[in-house]
């Protein structure tokens, strides 16, 4: 790999180092819910993702991106090569490969399904987008829905034969759904009416399989206005009349146009133009957000690897070309009779690579961790040990969803800038993954929601219990670093790091319980940015860890990831006291600039 | 403008800000260069850059983003709207507005005529390019040409009835201007033979005019290797043959399918396919360099004017956005039956305004006092005025080009954000200047090249003179604040920073002069953003202490100056002892780094 001359998307070496060095996925084994697996079966999958990967969605990339399907008379069709590619990716088995073997799942651990479900996103996002949207709401039936909805709807997504999809966001709520007001209607039969408008559905309309499950908020006749009236539906394009699919009158009403994941719809729907749009409702009424917040995390985990999964594809992409183009001299040396060097012999663009491992690596980390403590919030073997993971999967939701997004973008920029003029033409790639890219930091909850969540709700809830419980986490890993020769100062700087984030975190919490809650949240934004410079120090100092453990036999690998710690410790963390500073003062020009004052 | 419902694109209050108050131009109208003028001639060209930007230039900017020209048997033609506008945008006489009189221009100061073309950039960057790329290149012949040259090319340049371009990169060189392989073999005409292939040409071919002059860099046969035997030739795409326009053996080769900027092709350009190309010298022999060095500071200081037009254009799209658009309530009312309120309500969205005001506010008056010092260089009443600020141009030009193509690209990420979902469609603008935006931090030297530029040769100049200089322009600014009641802690943080910088130079000077160049020039990146850090906080305690002079008749217009000073200095400026310290440290990650340990 070290000298690759094509792009291997994601590193097989750094997944192997995360998964057996890193976390040790091994122990999992060790639960019952794990015990039918080994590395070997960890192994086999992976080596299949990566094939398909490689060999079959990457090629198909580009011709997606160039190709973006179109609206025609209310059907959508997919590209072409979609459809040949489409199978290989449902016979992989990602859609239920973490679900239970009874309901035709694999049980394998998040954080190896994970890292297999990385690679196809690196690939190919869009291509990917299918199957990972058919996911999770296929979860979401399983999880609330009924036995019959179980058996119309999820069995059929699982296989791939249908695909789903998420239709919460309608035009005038945007990030507010407290505002939704798609109407649910009662009807004499098990189904209810449904009639409104919903924009932004990923792949809410197109020709891949033959039916689609959206699953859709709305609220019934006389709920509630607010959060605690909006309920679930799973509301299918076409629905079941005497043993025939028959149109649901769900209707794709525009398309948007978006400017990256291209290969996949985004659509504005409209349900029940018709008075004839079917939905059933999943679990009770009224219960529509709480059942979205239990699925939120799985959704959110997912957005932070796209962005990971796009960051890294680029910068093995910027990598490989530092390598081979050949451009000036080594400073000093003005001799024009000299040959030109590789463009990765020069600091600045180590600088631009180094910074992009730090992202990428450092995210795929943070992605790996926050899957592992999933798995073990499900299946620990003791009560206290699920619990402590739950609320660790809880606070390092957010970070985990916005850091890949926020700081990807700006590695995505590197990987564009280390192509320099090259870079900024549609011919090279590193353009349409930065186009990607950007979606990360909108969807699922945009940055500012992620940090108000962090910092209004997670990393205060269980009575400081989440705190303690990330306390104890980074603990764990300064402790292993202190048992091999990791430099001293980065556990002092981490451990630093970790006190001062407790003070301030209780600081704001106090600030809001004595209600000045405007002043507590004030700066989320900038708390999340020093969350995530943590966290991801955090996984930094267990690679560090790990590879002082390791670095026997594979010194290059191990000093590489030793350079990318020591840049984040260096470069980085240093940052988290600044951002402390604008949380504690509450610093207030943007408080009191008025909307008429710009 | 404080409650526009379009956008403005520039804001006309902050230009009047920045032209009469903050930096008193009308006291340039006391020097011989510019005694014709007034405060009169300048709003007078002002209004009309201001109508043809918004009520011409703009309309037309979306459609020609989106069919860009292609290339067919060798030739491009522009978009139709183009051939309407560009007449009028000629007619405005910017090509040379800035250029004397003999030369059929206004005399006017670079800071006004700036201001005037930055409407007309931010309205239709490719638009724009046509003339900016000729003013650059006509400019050159002016400089260094021969009256014959001059009455061939300059002459039908300045006038908008030829365009002109700049050819420099070559494929296998880049950056490397010292490999370039371009060939000129002198005849016994007054004419060379040019034998070569350029790449990136803007402009380089195109069916808007009859003629386009390339100036180009090529060897005359037998010169030195490097860049001492480079020189520079006026290259013309017909040349003049028995009185009649004929054909040059000038090829357009291949387009490139740029992201931004689609207005204005990019070429792969081939010279002398036939031998019979012809060039004319411009000056002496291998002087190429010099002659691009003495005009270099014009053009990165235009692309720095690019990076703030493209970046205000998006903020204001934004702030209109944000004050229109209607989502979520006040933070803690959880009340549905409250009517959603315009989300510039949101602290969070606030906050990304007003970063955005603090770049491109910022960014404009770094940008006008560029070109207020190089007014001064050229037309100051003593040669010490003039020197002084010939430094002060010298130093401020790699900072005025890169931080607006670096935070500027910031700042339209947040111009998109701010737009959620809709953001991330090409209906809406915010995404294309995103991608206008990229460029700047590629051409007329990348990010890293102005950063070796800045500490490897112009903060070191005249002895310390340069360094010197700038010291002397911060203090008068600090003394105008002390003199009004901007906040004391604002002067202390930026003289107290403008110490930090005064000593780490030194000591990084010398280390250079010790040896240790890639030592010295190991952070230049990081150099380069403290010094932008600090240039940028420099001007927002100028623009704040004219606020206190002023504040009177117009509040709240200065009290929003006042809040994006406090911004800056509060966020941005506690970064620069981060980035100091990594400088002086020389801290060695990326130095360590080799290339296979990635």
């Amino acid at each position: 790999m070290s000298a690759a001359s094509t792009n291997p998307l994601i590193s097989d070496r750094d997944v192997e180092f995360l998964l057996y060095e890193v976390f040790g996925v091994e122990e999992l084994c060790k639960l019952d819910a794990f015990s039918e697996h080994s590395r070997e079966t960890f192994d086999l999958l992976l080596q299949s993702a990566r094939r398909l990967a490689r060999d079959i969605l990457f090629p198909v990339y580009k011709a997606m991106d160039e190709d973006s399907p179109v609206l025609r008379e209310g059907a959508v069709s997919v590209h072409p090569q979609l459809r040949t590619i489409y199978p290989r990716i449902v016979e992989l088995g990602l859609i239920n490969a973490a679900r239970p073997e009874e309901v035709g799942g694999q049980s394998l651990p998040l954080c190896v399904a994970g890292m297999a479900n990385a690679y196809l996103m690196a690939a190919n996002l869009s291509a990917y987008a299918y199957i990972g949207l058919t996911s999770g709401a296929a979860h979401l039936i399983e999880a609330f829905g009924s036995d019959s909805l179980k058996r119309a709807f999820m069995t059929r997504m699982y296989s791939g034969e249908w695909s789903g999809t998420m239709a919460l966001t309608e035009p005038q709520a945007g990030s507010s759904i407290s505002d939704i007001q798609c109407a649910a209607t009662p009807t004499d039969a098990d189904h209810y009416l449904i009639k409104g408008a919903k924009i932004f559905i990923s792949g809410g309309e197109h020709d891949l399989c033959e039916n689609i499950v959206h699953l859709l908020l709305a609220r019934i006749d006389g709920a509630p206005a607010g959060i605690r009236g909006v309920s679930l539906f799973a509301v299918p394009k076409k629905r079941l009349h005497e043993g025939q699919l028959a149109d649901n009158d769900v209707h794709a009403a525009g398309l948007i146009h978006k400017i990256g994941w291209r290969g996949l719809p985004s659509l504005v729907m409209s349900y029940g133009e018709s008075e004839d749009c079917h939905g059933w409702l999943i679990g009770e009424p009224n219960q529509g957000i709480s059942y979205m917040f239990q699925m939120m995390n799985e959704a959110r985990l997912m957005v932070g690897l796209h962005g990971v999964a796009t960051a890294s594809a680029a910068y093995h992409e910027a990598l490989v070309y530092a390598r081979t183009r050949l451009q000036g001299r080594p400073i000093g040396n003005k001799n024009p009779h000299d040959p030109q060097i590789p463009i990765i012999e020069h600091a600045d663009v180590r600088r631009m690579l180094l910074r992009q491992k730090a992202i990428v690596e450092g995210g795929l980390a943070l992605l790996g961790a926050s899957a592992l403590y999933a798995d073990l919030a499900d299946h620990a073997a003791s009560e206290d040990e699920r619990h402590q993971a739950q609320l660790l999967v809880d606070v390092l939701t957010p970070i985990a969803k916005s850091f890949p997004a926020e700081r990807g973008f700006e590695s995505n920029t590197l990987a564009l800038q280390i192509h320099g003029g090259y870079g900024y033409s549609s011919e090279y790639l590193p353009e349409a993954w930065l186009r990607d890219q950007k979606l990360n930091s909108i969807h699922e909850g945009t940055t500012g929601i992620q940090s108000y969540d962090l910092l209004g709700r997670r990393i205060m809830a269980d009575g400081g219990g989440a705190l303690r419980a990330l306390e104890n986490a980074v603990n764990q890993t300064i402790e292993r670093a202190r048992a091999v020769d990791v430099p001293p100062q980065w556990r002092d700087d981490l451990s630093g790091a970790l006190a001062t984030i407790v003070r301030l975190t209780r600081e704001l919490g106090k600030r809001g319980l004595s209600g000045d809650v405007e002043g507590m949240m004030l700066h989320s934004v900038d708390y999340l940015d020093l969350m995530s410079t943590f966290a991801v120090g955090w996984q930094w100092l267990a690679q560090a860890a790990a590879a002082c453990e390791e670095r026997k036999d594979d010194p290059n690998f191990y000093r590489g990831k030793l350079c990318a710690a020591q840049y984040w410790f260096a470069t980085e963390m240093p940052r988290i006291e600044l951002l402390v500073d604008l949380c504690r003062s509450a610093e207030d020009s943007y408080a009191r600039m008025q909307p008429d004052w710009f």
